[in-house]
């Protein structure tokens, strides 16, 4: 069960209970992880979020949309996961990390406080905006070769922005903008 | 009829008309401002769209929600409206600008490049970021007295930034907080 709240009905709850305090009375055991999501080490086990990410990215690919996938993680779980919606849903603000954030629905500040934002590229501004807006300390980013968000200025606010240059991430991005250009372009505003 | 393409089912318009050009043949007359938006004033009439604003933000009080709104303008016409969703639809991205912007639908890059967007309420860092991913080169702010977003960071972007300091819009945000605390501060990632 994802720790989450219902995205909808949920407004009772918030203040009272977290989404992880939740899942851990659901579930009757302790969390994998607590602790400050910007010191926890990216173990090996670890990139299994990046390959939800990625898992997401080709969702998206397979639907027509544009290959960016993310996932949401508190306290060492998948608690959100989205990828870019603007074929399929004809969204202009559904980007992977937006339509992840929407899908892991209304939390609590203490949560986002503990989450680990990944994405498999590099988020743009209004994405690394949003990750701004709920102070989530830390973004895992897939690549930042085929485009590159302000992550300067993100982390000038204290965000902990890593990139990992995987090399999926990178051919996804690079298939698809070499096949879909004008798509591409509309998605960054050029 | 607003100047919009169809929000679905627009992909084959997109590089061949723009929502403006529609606008012009479905009217039949040349629309009411040609220009570039950081430099057209604001003139008494231009208040409008402020006042525009305004009624979103009424809307969504009346339906339960955080009472913000927000309005696109393109060549002097309304091309989307908006306001936030949190409640409404328990979203966590659909501030009163990102409706706006999602509502207006899926238009290229000249359009946005001709916008000015308004908003009751300095825009937060989620949708300062929208406005910059789109090159929307002006931002009408109806007040920041209450909540102030990046304005500074937008303003360094190249993004002209008015702040209206607005009496209805500070009231308005003044007695929902004081309503509202706790929902308000989820709104804001506190």
């Amino acid at each position: 069960m994802p720790a989450v709240l219902p995205k909808r009905n949920a407004e009772h709850l918030l203040g009272k209970l977290d989404s992880c305090e939740l899942a851990e009375r659901v579930l009757g055991v302790p969390l994998f992880f607590a602790g400050n999501p910007q010191s926890f080490p990216l173990e090996a086990g670890m990139d299994s979020f990046l390959e939800a990410a990625i898992e997401e990215a080709r969702k998206g690919l397979a639907t027509g949309g544009i290959p960016i996938g993310s996932v949401l993680v508190c306290d060492g779980k998948i608690i959100g996961r989205g990828h870019n919606q603007r074929v399929q849903h004809g969204s202009v603000i559904h980007h992977a990390e937006m339509n992840c954030l929407e899908n892991a629905g209304r939390l609590t500040a203490s949560v986002y406080q503990r989450c680990v934002l990944y994405s498999t590229l590099s988020p743009c501004p209004m994405c690394s905006g949003a990750a701004l807006l709920y102070k989530i300390p830390r973004i895992v980013v897939g690549e930042n070769v085929t485009f590159q968000g302000p992550e300067e200025y993100v982390r000038s606010q204290g965000v902990k922005v890593e990139v990992l240059q995987d090399a999926t991430c990178i051919q996804l991005m690079r298939d698809f903008i070499k096949a879909r250009p004008e798509l591409w372009n509309e998605d960054i505003g050029v």
